[in-house]
């Protein structure tokens, strides 16, 4: 795998510094690895994102598919935080049972405007898909 | 419009009562209106949705979405809670300033096993799209 | 509504000399009515349409969907024929009998460099909707 | 890989025989593999699927990528012609040069009632994606 443009931890210093909404000490993202191209996200357990039926709620595991296309990005881009989404479609696959979620995400294009996402997540130590998700995000102008 | 299943206050306490972690004091939700095919669900501004660039994040306004979705069900079919997701695509289209949103959810279809909703997303006391999205939920057999 | 940029009768004929591929005397299309925002086009019946169950095919109705958010486009910012589309997602709602449909799109956003449509699908004469998409047509620079 | 329910040239036998508007002599559609779990096809070059750009147009891709979903899906539960599609999401990742066109299909779900796919499409002999879907098939109870 290539190399990031920016390493884990520098990511997760930067995403603590300008972003501290998301990315705090009890927000239960941790970056496992980044690669120019993408990267692998865990998100920790936490009783607060369940749901009836005693799943994990659908915004929790739309909020990780997000983010971990946000930070495969940036590990390819270099740190360009004003880079948003303008398109997220996802399809839940399975109900996962609590525990933590790992979401993978590789870069299908890396164009000057805009780059294009698919995230597979994952409950942690398992094969099937808990969710697919494809993204779009735009990129600012200038900024690469 | 036709009259509800369940009218807004009865779906507060029933999602405040059977899913306390989405629906509680402080989750910012507000059910403004519901009617069979839909539903206007509010969410208060906080300052812990915001990321760089000083608008609201994706995860608020896709959460946002799926609880306008849910809520708009559950308005047409009684209490099914088990309902779940199995697709949303969201676009987004402006950069929400910080301030309530609002979510109208409508019903494009309201199957046995499957209910297809529109939802659209503002800005409080605004004309333009911040976000649109599409979602599917399926309804668990034999619950309607 | 607002007056297009282009004519319906206009957009025809530009489209029969410069895309003769998807709008020729056997392709079925016909534009009902453009406006500055949207447009409503008509795709008639043809039997080569047909897939199992005697329905119309699933590739029928996203290239009807596609083609009327293109011309809704066209319709509000000119003749720009190199506008692509870059994302369409799909539901699939009701299964239509054999006979003409009806696209109605909807501009959501219409930018410098992206337009976002919302396209509604009926059988002609019916209410209830056989197909709902958005999608996203990206404009080439320099071209608005 | 795990041997497909139906074979590539039985599958081929069926779809002329019983989907003969999308599948004969003319509309370019070849199966080059099947499996327990997905497909590979091919859509050959025509003219006719031309747009403005001399790029090829965004309904020729969108149907070979359902068609790639379906034979996937054929081939893993056996022949069930009324399986239909449900949702369908695509992102125009590059614009493909005229020539044939490569469809390849996983299966990321397969249940009684719903099978979700991801179709990556690529030009013939090309790395690059040219565009990529997941898609939603419904399939008919009592038939797996």
């Amino acid at each position: 795998m290539k190399a990031p443009v920016l390493a884990a931890d520098e990511l997760e210093r930067l995403l603590s510094a300008e972003f501290p909404q998301a990315f705090h000490a009890d927000s239960g993202f941790k970056i496992l690895e980044v690669w120019h191209g993408g990267a692998r996200v865990r998100r920790g357990f936490k009783a607060s994102g369940l749901r009836p039926g005693g799943t994990i709620s659908g915004p929790v595991i739309m909020a990780l598919a997000d983010v971990a296309a946000y930070i495969g990005i940036l590990a390819s881009i270099g740190w360009v935080p004003l880079a948003v989404t303008t398109n997220l479609n996802i399809n839940f696959l399975r109900k996962p049972s609590p525990g933590a979620l790992i979401a993978e995400c590789r870069l299908l294009k890396l164009g000057q405007r805009l780059a294009v996402c698919d995230v597979a997540i994952r409950s942690e130590g398992q094969e099937d898909l808990v969710a697919h998700a494809t993204s779009t995000y735009s990129i600012p102008p200038g900024e690469r």
